[in-house]
Order: structure tokens, then sequence, then C-alpha cells
């Protein structure tokens, strides 16, 4: 699992960030690339990558400002152009759909793949597969805007076959018992813990991606024990009043809560272009100040977020 | 007068070409730039140029397709997000509306400025005012499509006033007459031919840009003795098929019509990804031995249209 932070400004392109759009890459887990929002210039920014758009199979938008979704229409008709032929699935706020099937149809574009717009009516489960689930939750924003949170499952450790043949259990049906944890007696009488002959179990990932949001408790709950938190972080502290005002918040605001909520890791975009240079270095120092593991995202920064074994 | 080239490719942007946008800068002469279709991330690359995007004031879109119109919500976003004020008018088929209507209201957009939105009728002049008059007419392309002629008005050469009090002409009423060419008898019995004391006529430009399409005869009526000709150029000559069945023209075609239409330069873009390197410089041979003045165009190359001055 690794992100790529495809753009990282607000409402507008600067010549430093892009507009944007986060990949969450798990290609080894599932050879599949999910996007999160799609503003203009997502397809430009992502030839500069190893992504392949057809390895994108689904994309969340977090709320249907232009900066998060303008890069939509031509994305989705250049996956189709490249060969693109997977069901491609579209999360995101109510009028999404309204936007794309104008887009399609005022360019007469016909998409070689199937494609599912799923307009969020709750929040709650939006998606569940044996390996994965996703939640949303609604933020505070000036529009509708959505809160994703990406739970893998965890991974039960693997059965120590060598080491049970070293103690010459024989194979059978009795192996599943054990890789269950259960207490077995052998047919000599020998007794065994099934938890002895257990790997670690591989704990699933949890990734918080936000939208644009003032503080909501809301945040609180979506990014509980997360591995990484990708939050907003529009303003500095000093313009705590104007992110209010904008609906967004500040590099403290989202520490706090970094810190609150006990996640790992903190990755702050949607940074505004009037921080440029070192003013962006002070951004970060104002996070780590509160909340250590924090970083200012750039464009096209990668960030891997480790697998961990317990016991 | 001169050309910018925002997005030379065809189809999908490529790591060498953006998707189509051409700016017409026109500063010295009205403080104006106008551009040519409006692909995806034509607000990123103006962001590498010198353009302003409130000097932008009239944009022409040649036909609907994605890769010449995507780029239109997030420009006309931006332009008011940095203050542009005064009004924009767009000009382009029918539908054009539609998509920028839909796209400004599911985003909840609200421009500071007027925006036109000019769906065209009929072909015939599109808008004229003292110092220019812009053309269209259709092109044969999968959809409706237009190309643009830009016919500056002649500037008339100015009165030579000194040369007039050399001779002792006495100033007055008079001097319009000369002005305007007229022979006058002075107060003192001399006759005067007033061509003598009226400097060089300076003559308008033509700048005809056109949409993507095959051959038709209406590329010529567009094209006529124009300075500069924008032709698309897809293909090669040897492509001549696939570009007829994709209704697109071939580099040889363009500087055929180039030449039949008597034009100064031939300016080619919207190239197929599929031409890299020294290909494309292929490419520009195959048109240069039909039509020497051919160029196959780049990202950000600049194409200055020179005034002429004649008697």
């Amino acid at each position: 699992m690794e992100l790529e932070f495809l753009g990282t400004g607000a409402g507008v392109p600067s010549k430093q960030r892009n507009v944007t759009s986060i990949a969450l890459k798990m290609l080894d887990e599932r050879n599949e690339v999910w996007l999160f929002d799609c503003g203009e210039a997502t397809q430009q920014q992502i030839l500069k990558t190893a992504i392949r758009p057809r390895k994108i199979t689904k994309i969340f938008i977090t709320h249907l400002h232009g900066d998060h979704i303008f890069g939509l229409p031509g994305f989705l008709s250049s996956r189709s152009f490249q060969g693109g032929e997977g069901t491609l699935e579209i999360y995101g706020p109510k009028g999404l759909k309204e936007f794309i099937d104008i887009s399609l149809k005022v360019t007469d574009t016909h998409l070689k793949y199937q494609l599912k717009i799923i307009e969020i009516s709750q929040s709650g489960v939006l998606y569940e597969d044996k390996g994965i689930r996703i939640l949303c939750d609604t933020l505070d924003h000036r529009i509708e805007c959505f809160g994703y949170r990406v739970e893998e499952k965890d991974l039960p450790g693997e059965l120590q076959v060598e080491k049970l043949k070293a103690l010459d259990v024989p194979a059978g049906p009795i192996y599943k018992k054990i890789k269950d944890g259960e207490t077995v007696t052998l047919p000599d009488g020998r007794t065994i813990n099934g938890l002895d002959f257990v790997g670690e179990t591989v704990k699933g990932r949890i990734v918080t991606i936000l939208g644009d949001t003032r503080q909501t408790p809301n945040i609180l709950t979506l990014a509980q024990d997360a591995d990484v938190l990708v939050h907003e972080s529009t303003f500095k502290e000093a313009e705590a009043k104007m992110a209010r005002n904008y609906y967004h918040s500040t590099t403290a605001q989202a520490a706090r809560v970094a810190q609150k909520a006990n996640v790992k890791k903190l990755l702050l975009t949607h940074i505004s272009s009037r921080y440029l240079g070192f003013m962006v270095h002070d951004l970060q120092k104002e996070a780590q100040a509160i909340f250590k593991e924090s970083r200012i995202m750039q464009d096209f920064d990668c960030v891997t977020i480790p697998l961990v074994k317990e016991k």
C-alpha cells in the first residue's frame, strides 16, 4: 500500500502544486489503484508517474468543487482511449452523475468499459469485499463533503507446516483445526495448542482520506487509530479565522485531531498557494510541534504504509 | 499579433504534447488575448507562459470533443478566482452552453465576471468591431466543427504633416481631405494630390485557425490569402485512409490546401502521439516538400505574425 500525491494545492493550480488528487496504490495487494478526487490535469500528472489508468478501478470524490472533479471527464475518456476495459466505479456526492453524464454526452464520448457512478446517500459502509472495507462520513464544508476510511482486513498468520512436520504431526484435516488456533489431541495422545503453530497475524492497515473541511467530530471517528490520516491544511494556525470562514482547516487543527485520534502518521495536503518555500517548512514545523509524525505533502510525494505483524 | 501554442496533441495528452489550445495574443493591438479551444490543463499550460487569464476576452471552440473543451470549466473558475472581472465571450457549437452551465452549477461556482456563451447558428461573420472581423464556417469532422478566420482591418496610412508644413500648406479642415486622398486646391492656387501626403497603408492580417477536419472546400475559403493558416495534421500522408476514417487530415493534405489558398505560412498542430522525435521531423519535411513555409508546432511555440506595409 502506497499513497502517491498527484495534486496537493488548494482551489486553483499553481506552478508548484496541481489541484487535488491522491492515488492509493495497492498493486501488491490487489493489483489496483484507487483515486481520491480528480482535479483538472490529474491525467497529465499520472503521465509523469508509473500509474496506469486501466489499473484505476475506483475513484472516490470527496465533494463537487471544481478543483476536485474537473479532471474526471478527461480521465474517463483517456482511460477508454488507452484500452482500459475493466469496470470503473466512482463514488461521490449527489450531482456527480449529472456532471459526468452531461460531459460524456456533450462530447459524444462512448466509453469502452462499464462505468458505475454511485452517489452516496448515507454515511457508513460504502463498499466491502474479503480484503477491504470502506466507510464514509460527512465533513463540514461549504457544500456536502465526505471523508473516507479504508480498512484493510487482518490477515491471519500462516500455518507453520515445517514446525508440525518436525514434530511428526501427521498431515490431514487436523491441520485446519491447528490453523484456526484450536487445541487438539493427536492420535498418539499428545496435545497441541494451535496458537503455537500459527505465524503472526498481519494487521490490516487503516487509511483515512478527508475532503475539505472545518473541524468536526466526524473527523475523529473517521481517523481513529488510522495508520495514515490525510488531512487538508489550507491555512496556517494564524489564519484560523479565515480557515473557518472558508470552511477549511489549519495545520495545527489537523495536527491536534491526528493526536487525539491516535493515528500513526499525518499527511497534510490542499495547501494554499500563498505558502511558498520556507513558509511550507514553517507549516510543517507548526504541525510537528503538536504531532511529531506530520508531513506537508508535495506533488508526486509517495508514502508507503508498512504492514505491521503482531502475535 | 502572435500565436502561442498551448497544446499541440491529438485526442489524449502525452508527455510531449498537451491537448489542444491556441492563444492569439493581440496585446499591442488591443490588449487582449483570444483562445482557440481549451483542452484539459490549458490553465496549467498558461501558468508556464506570460499570458494572464484576465486578458483573455474571447474563446472560440471549434468542436465539442473532450480534448478541445475539458479545460473550460477550470479556466473559467480560475479566471474568476484570480480577479478577472471583464466580460468573457465564448463562441462554439450547440451544446457548449449546457456543458458550461452544468459544470458551473454542479460545482456551485459563481463567476465574478459576465460570461456570454454564443452558440453558433450559422456560418459567416461571427463578430465585428472597428479593428477586426471574425468569420466562421463548418468543417468536415465526426461532429459539428468550425474553422475561424480572423481578419484584421487595414490601417490607413498616416497624414504626413511635416511634409505639408514644409510646403507651407496651412492647417485646417483641408488636412482631412488630404488625408482621405482627395486632390485639393490651396488658397494660393496650388493643387495638391492627397495621396502624395499619406503614408503607407498597413494591411490587416488574416489568421485562419481550423478545428479537426477532413479535407473540405470550406477550408479554402476560410484560408484564402491568410497570413497564417493553423491546420490540424493528425496523421502522415501514408495514413491517409486512417485520417479519412477518423475525420482527420494528413500533413500533405494540409500543405496542399495551404498552397492552393495562397497562405503565407502553414502551422501544423493536433499531432498524433504516435509521432515522436525524428518522426515529427519527417512530418515537417513531408509538408515542406509541398509547401515550403510549413512548420509542425510544439507546445509553447510562439509565432509572430508581422505587419506588412504597402502603398
